[in-house]
């Protein structure tokens, strides 16, 4: 058998590696425009479904105007005489209420890492989005306890987008920790496996479900899984919790 | 016993009318303020709630940044060496879920609007405030199947404050409506009252609660109630709902 590796560090990519955002997300939108067409819109829910996609591939997906924009093409008898205040307002609380009752970690997600924390593993978080729209779900899937406080990382707060190598580098010096001792787990081959992998980092891809599934990058992580109970199996078997050199971690 | 009068519309006001704004508001940001001690934020909460009334009066209750502001203003060891951006969070998640939990209008409000529905009166609402934010109180209020949906009047969509008398000419207009055909409902005095009163509505306070309950306007109002049911009893005994000449409506 051989011998167990040092780690100092684990971090987890939030959006379809902690929970499914892809599923989430098709929930909430469907939620959003039945509650729209409830409310009077005058579109098929296969055509308002169509117009919202666009919307999003065109706007991006973190763009706080989606309802409006939607609104805003089609013909204006499609508003079906309704305020369309009220319509985007039907939306948006649909969306909310989603948000409110459905937003839930993958079902091994929270023992995984509550089992990872008391094996002594030092937990974290890699996430790249709007900082307190990706911490809010850190709260709802209530698995804050599990992980060190020091160790979130969001890119806005870094000042770099995480798909640039150095975004790992200053997580892992911002702890005072080398980074071959530092592990990070994501979906996506171009933000999670290849900065981490060039800024030395142990990389995991998790293979689970997403958009990008079948995305392949430039370097091969160093291990797939595809829950986290093969994380769990991988860390405990390759790997023995560290903790970093005292002298060396931020005041 | 007095002819009964003709009326064409009656319109709400929304925060404190319709729902009771003022507990409400206290009640989420309780919630709020006790999610982020809970999340490791180091003060009391005497000392939170001190701190967020003045963030909410330097930049009014509409701002959409009181929790960031909050924690900008306190010695930053107050954080308690939390990632600022998982305390605003929890605020966040915690007002959110209130909104979806807890917003609820007042015991009597849906009956009454109903009632007022079934006897025939034609009712809307002429709101002051963000327009989506206010239609999506509309949404939870679960009131909407008795406004008539040409009968929503917002000041945003407007172009002008409620406190103008201009709003309220408008609305009747948009409706070819005569003014003193129509009644508005509300709690404040200097926005619903008064210029209703200029505008040539009948005019109904609200004194049932909330922040504007002690102030004094310019001009009486025609009614004053302390709940729905007044309401109702007035407008039964004063008035006979009326169709406007279909000839005078908008397309």
């Amino acid at each position: 058998m051989a011998e167990r590796r040092p780690l100092a560090l684990i971090t987890f990519d939030v959006d379809d590696t902690l929970y499914s955002t892809t599923d989430f997300v098709r929930r909430a939108r469907e939620n959003s425009l039945k509650a729209m067409l409830a409310a009077g819109l005058d579109l098929s829910l296969e055509q308002a479904r169509a117009e919202l996609a666009e919307v999003v591939s065109e706007f991006t997906s973190n763009d706080e105007h989606h309802f409006d924009r939607l609104l805003q093409r089609i013909p204006r008898e499609r508003l079906g005489g309704i305020n369309p205040a009220i319509l985007i307002a039907a939306g948006v609380a649909a969306y909310k209420d989603t948000v409110v009752h459905s937003l839930a970690p993958y079902e091994d997600v929270q023992e995984g890492i509550k089992r990872l924390h008391e094996r002594g593993f030092r937990l974290g978080v890699a996430s790249h989005g709007l900082t307190v729209k990706q911490a809010e779900k850190l709260v709802r899937l209530r698995i804050l306890q599990y992980l060190d406080k020091h160790a979130l990382f969001f890119n806005e707060q870094l000042g770099m987008s995480k798909s640039n190598p150095k975004f790992f580098l200053r997580a892992a010096e911002t702890l005072g920790l080398k980074p071959e001792q530092c592990l990070h787990v994501g979906d996506r081959p171009d933000r999670d496996v290849d900065p981490a992998n060039a800024a030395g980092w142990i990389t995991v891809l998790n293979r689970r479900s997403g958009r990008y599934h079948e995305m392949v990058g430039d370097t091969p992580p160093a291990y797939t899984i595809h829950n986290f109970w093969d994380l769990q199996e991988l860390v405990e078997r390759d790997f023995v919790p560290v903790r970093a050199d005292p002298s060396a971690a931020p005041a």
